[in-house]
């Protein structure tokens, strides 16, 4: 279908030229300019048009073809940009709060283009910036103003070498000593070395470094974050007593420097303590506005919650990226065919459809899970700085928290297992790097181990819900959140007691049928994990033996079969709504129903298991309308990427160009290559210099 | 257990040094040293030592710690390294037929220590090699000599850009003109260009090209292999017509030259066909031994089949490295505890275990099978040397090609999913490029695509499967084969009938019970697959159709599953025979039930729908048993590891060396990183050179 824009809207949808992608865009059922702006929004999207094109014109951010940067020039590229983009000044500090769907917006800009840059500012200017601004007071607001003119250059040093996930043994100590009015921050070991933090490499010069606090007497009071110092603006020399170096090449985002650091000693002000949570007096008394540390770690869930909301909107995009790519290519690559001569295209082939377009919907459904879990957080975020700490806030900032921490892992493992899909959907021409899907496996990667593995990080999201399960609200009821993603469990015996009945193939089209399947599968899996739980109660030792020998096929499928569920009702519920134009309603219900199917599908044997389903047609149709999905979406598959992918400039992936001309831009990008078509410089050693086979058999 | 080893084989099983590996290696069921001699031989162990040895002595093959080689580096590196490895002349021509189990290991010591370089060898010696002598003749003989003096550098090139899986659209004229007696290869353009060829974008002087052969008068005889010579050794530079050229970075392996070329025009002596299948004589007439092009094409089956049952190798080496370092971190790094003060080492964990030790099994069992498929390789190669072209040797090639293009998918998904768990399981530190798991992922990733994309190649497989189904042979039986692998379909409507009744989980801590729930799933898969077939071809315009929509849910499980019950068959045959050692029953037994029942699990809800499995409990009992297992092997993992893991030199993992000092090794490789305390050469970018902040917002 053709666009439909009007107005000032029309030069917001691209012109795209005619060619081997036409056929399949003049297929579609829908116009992919309405989608577009249903989802994201004139604002938005004119936003985006600006950072694209801004990036495009800008020769500092050329695509260097086949980069073989070495990792020193990737990291000075890195830093150029990123001063860059504040030049550009896409947003300012009061964007922050006013604007933050425009924030949201340009670090997936900056990340689709590439998240080396985009995490380098991200770190710099929300994670160090937010991690001062929220754990600090009016004290520290002397460090924004510098952040944002790079006065400074900011890192967040939580993690040590031999601690990631358990930040409650972070061994670096903070020391106050009232005679100069000072903390002394100090590595015990090498093992208590910073390790990891992302900017520290090379730039940062200050850092926000995690440390357990002693006041005089040696009283512990916990964790606490403090800002130090760790090289001198003027030179990028470590501060005396910092040794601070770079971990050196990752499998990813190199133009990143992830580093280490040591403390010998290092004092620094009292005032630098970020104290929010807990302060100490001139004096070296502590104080503390919460009552006990349980409570003051709950003040601190929602900065968590924050990086792992930012992540699944990172993985998103890296799905995103990798969905266009391989549609593209299977839309205008031909292999085999009916007869000899004539070839189509492997878009055509169930299997192709069957390998991609369940990614396709699912980076549709995450990303409307994803915008909606940042509004959530805002919400939250908000709360808090109107000091609101009443009961609801506190479940909300539970709720969020359940949320985030399964859905980081299943965003990222979605992405990453989708990415690979990819890869390998485009055969040998996914395996060249200049296509970028290695790239993006390689960015992505990260996002399953950072914030928390993803394995240990699903453990929140399960024993929130079974912490529900075992302490009744005063209201009497078990299961009630602001958010209602668990409010459906208060009816959990009777859902148990459903069963599938008498279903067609054609219920199964809707997502109104897998999300009742879903809903009994969490119950089933609610009520098993806790069995479990009172079980291994019973015959370990400890709390922690009967935890953890509780996680795998249970605990664990609990939280990521809740956050399915969370995923799919709110994206049907979205997709079903008033609001959607009668024009997307077909296209945009089909994505749902696969989505849903297509994550059902792998609990087929749960589903068979608890008796939900019965006989063998259950599952057979359930295959089958998933096929019949992929059939119908197909046509529209082109016009779906058109609507995610950024131009061809960002997407920067020859076999992927909005013109379709697979070989041509492929066979282009590799002639502009450096040297392609030159012998090597080392071919005297092939000419002259013969090995004699064998002469070296002596010294074996 | 402390090694038993006796006498001159002493030698063979390292001196682990004590710390912190210590405690499991004394908690090991088993002797190491008497497992690696029961499954490897004397010969080959000591073999393998040699090579390690070898390469660890040479300062040519030093590591280049956090390696930021340019590409025309790391090729020279690897091409110096092929010299150099012949003349340590490890094999000989003669070895090839000889001592074809010390070929295997060369490539497998090679691959362990980088594959850029192996494959480079192995496509130079083995591929190119392979086909000049399997497809030529004894005029061809001189080129072989040429290849191992390095006189002449090869390269295979069959794939064209616009063409992989479908061989029959190769596009690449060879013309026979008689007049020169002279064919004149030609590519009809840019889309036919040679592509993909390893070794061709640098050092390759000749290569074996395929190409569609016409005689005068214009009749194509079909694809046929031609030697071209495509530079002049002497100066490395192409020959004329031939443009030749890299195609740039791929995703791992960038030591390897991949390239591409087009050809114009150019002219090769006829004697250069390589004529085994087909020649054309002086006055240009086309003869061939074979009646028709069918049988031409199944006499090359086993050549096809030898690339495949390499990669299987090829993963299996993949996959060793991946566990051997993933769980050597986890058998040291400590992370959470029943109480605050203790940590863990996190092998400890359930969860842990379940996501390494069934890819410690995986290997094993797949180890197995590759060797054994490898040898029923040779039987048949050696079938051929001798002539035989009778029917058990044609049916021996047809299975060996159904078990080789399953085979491979299987194996190499298995090292992806594998390497990526490992990665993940190593939390951040196997994200860190140093511990080697990324370039395992990426110099794995071609496996997964090359000789054909894992998800066509399935289709070969099913199609055997089918095939004798359909086809009962002259004695009145459909299944029956050299290697006996279908045997047992024979009796597939009785194997239907069988239902899974009163288990006990004892029952599936033994490969009996899973093996017997995989035969049942191949036969109700066939027919499943044989039904579907016969509905789709009633319903579709085409048989092309047809066949098409049986794969996803059909046909594509029904290989995976028929190679899966193969692999567990032999290796439970293999590990519950009589020559096995009674000390090492019970590990080899463990690795057996794990390696089936974890593979089998995948599949649960196919054995409910099917109803073999029909209560809840048979779902439990089978998770049970396989968390069972993984209790059972966790205190065997370290030495299972020892037993497969190369020296640390060869493995280059810090956080996995043999003393198992983690943080040690970790710390004193980051340390010895080049500049790693630097400040960076761009500092001035930083301390002078300040952004101001929104300057170019006028020229958004």
């Amino acid at each position: 279908m053709a666009p439909t824009l009007e107005g000032s809207a029309r030069d917001l949808w691209p012109d795209f030229p005619t060619g081997p992608l036409s056929r399949y865009r003049a297929r579609a059922s829908f116009s992919g300019a309405e989608l577009l702006l249903f989802l994201e929004g004139e604002d938005v999207v004119r936003f985006k048009k600006t950072i694209f094109s801004a990036l495009e014109k800008d020769p500092l951010f050329a695509r260097s073809r086949g980069a073989d940067l070495p990792l020193e020039k990737y990291r000075e590229l890195s830093f150029l940009q990123c001063k860059r983009v504040l030049e550009y000044g896409f947003f300012s500090v009061e964007d922050l709060a006013a604007s933050p769907l425009r924030v949201w917006a340009l670090i997936h800009c900056l990340g689709m283009y590439d998240w080396s840059l985009a995490t380098k500012c991200f770190l710099h200017l929300l994670v160090f910036g937010s991690a001062v601004y929220n754990s600090g007071s009016e004290r520290h607001f002397k460090y924004i103003e510098k952040i944002f003119n790079t006065e400074i250059f900011g890192c967040f040093a939580l993690t040590e070498l031999s601690h990631g996930s358990n930040t409650k043994a972070i061994r670096t100590t903070a020391h106050y000593d009232p005679s100069t009015q000072e903390f002394i921050i100090h590595s015990p070991d090498f093992e208590a070395a910073k390790f990891w933090v992302g900017n520290m490499g090379k730039t940062a010069t200050h850092a926000v470094v995690f440390a357990q606090l002693y006041t005089p007497g040696g009283q512990c009071h916990g964790l606490h974050s403090f800002v130090v110092q760790i090289r001198d603006p003027k030179t990028l020399l470590p501060m005396p007593g910092v040794m601070v170096g770079d971990i050196g090449k990752k499998l990813g985002q190199n133009g990143l420097d992830n580093g280490f650091a040591m403390f010998h000693k290092v004092r620094i002000p009292r005032e630098d303590l970020l104290n929010r949570t807990g302060d100490v007096t001139p004096e070296g008394t502590y104080v503390t506005p919460f009552k006990d540390t349980r409570q003051r770690f709950g003040a601190s869930l929602g900065s968590l919650s924050s990086g792992r909301v930012s992540i699944i909107g990172m993985s998103v995009v890296n799905l995103k990226l990798a969905v266009s790519i391989a549609l593209r290519f299977s839309a205008t690559r031909c292999q085999f065919g009916p007869t000899e001569e004539e070839e189509v295209p492997v878009l055509e082939y169930q299997l192709q459809q069957w390998r991609l377009l369940p990614y396709l919907a699912a980076a549709y459904a995450l990303d409307h899970f994803s915008r909606s879990l940042f509004l959530d957080l805002l919400q939250l975020q908000r709360g808090l700085m109107r000091g609101d700490h009443g009961p609801r806030q506190a479940e909300l900032g539970r709720e969020i928290h359940a949320l985030a921490s399964a859905g980081k892992p299943l965003a990222s493992w979605t992405a990453q297992q989708g990415i690979q899909e990819c890869r390998e959907a485009c055969g040998g021409h996914g395996y060249l790097a200049m296509n970028r899907l290695g790239d993006l496996r390689n960015d992505n990667d990260p996002n399953c181990t950072y914030e928390g593995d993803n394995n240990v990080l699903l453990q929140q999201t399960s024993s929130y819900l079974l912490g529900l399960l075992e302490h009744r609200r005063p209201d009497g009821a078990h299961f009630r959140s602001p958010l209602q993603t668990v409010d459906f469990l208060e009816a959990y015996p009777s859902i148990l007691g459903q069963r599938l009945t008498g279903t067609h193939k054609a219920d199964w089209l809707d997502s109104a049928a897998p999300l009742a399947a879903y809903k009994w599968l969490v119950c089933y899996l609610l009520q098993e994990s806790h069995q479990k739980l009172i079980r291994e109660r019973r015959s370990q030792s400890s709390d922690f033996e009967a935890r953890n020998n509780s996680q795998v096929y249970h605990c664990r499928s609990l939280a990521l079969v809740f956050l399915e569920l969370t995923v799919v009702q709110r994206f049907h519920a979205y997709t079903h709504g008033p609001s959607v134009p009668s024009s997307l309603r077909a296209v945009l219900g089909r994505l749902s129903a696969l989505y849903a199917l297509w994550s059902l599908s792998r609990h087929t044997a749960m589903l068979y298991r608890g008796g939900y389903f019965s006989d063998e047609h259950a599952g057979t149709q359930m295959e089958s309308a998933i096929l019949d999905l992929c059939t119908q979406l197909k046509d529209d598959a082109v016009a779906l990427v058109d609507v995610i992918a950024p131009p061809d400039f960002v997407l920067d992936s020859p076999i992927a160009r909005a013109d379709g001309e697979l070989y041509k831009n492929l066979w282009n990008a590799i002639l502009q290559e450096r040297g392609v078509l030159e012998r090597p410089s080392w071919w005297p050693e092939f000419s002259g210099n013969k090995p004699v086979v064998g002469s070296l058999r002596a010294k074996l």
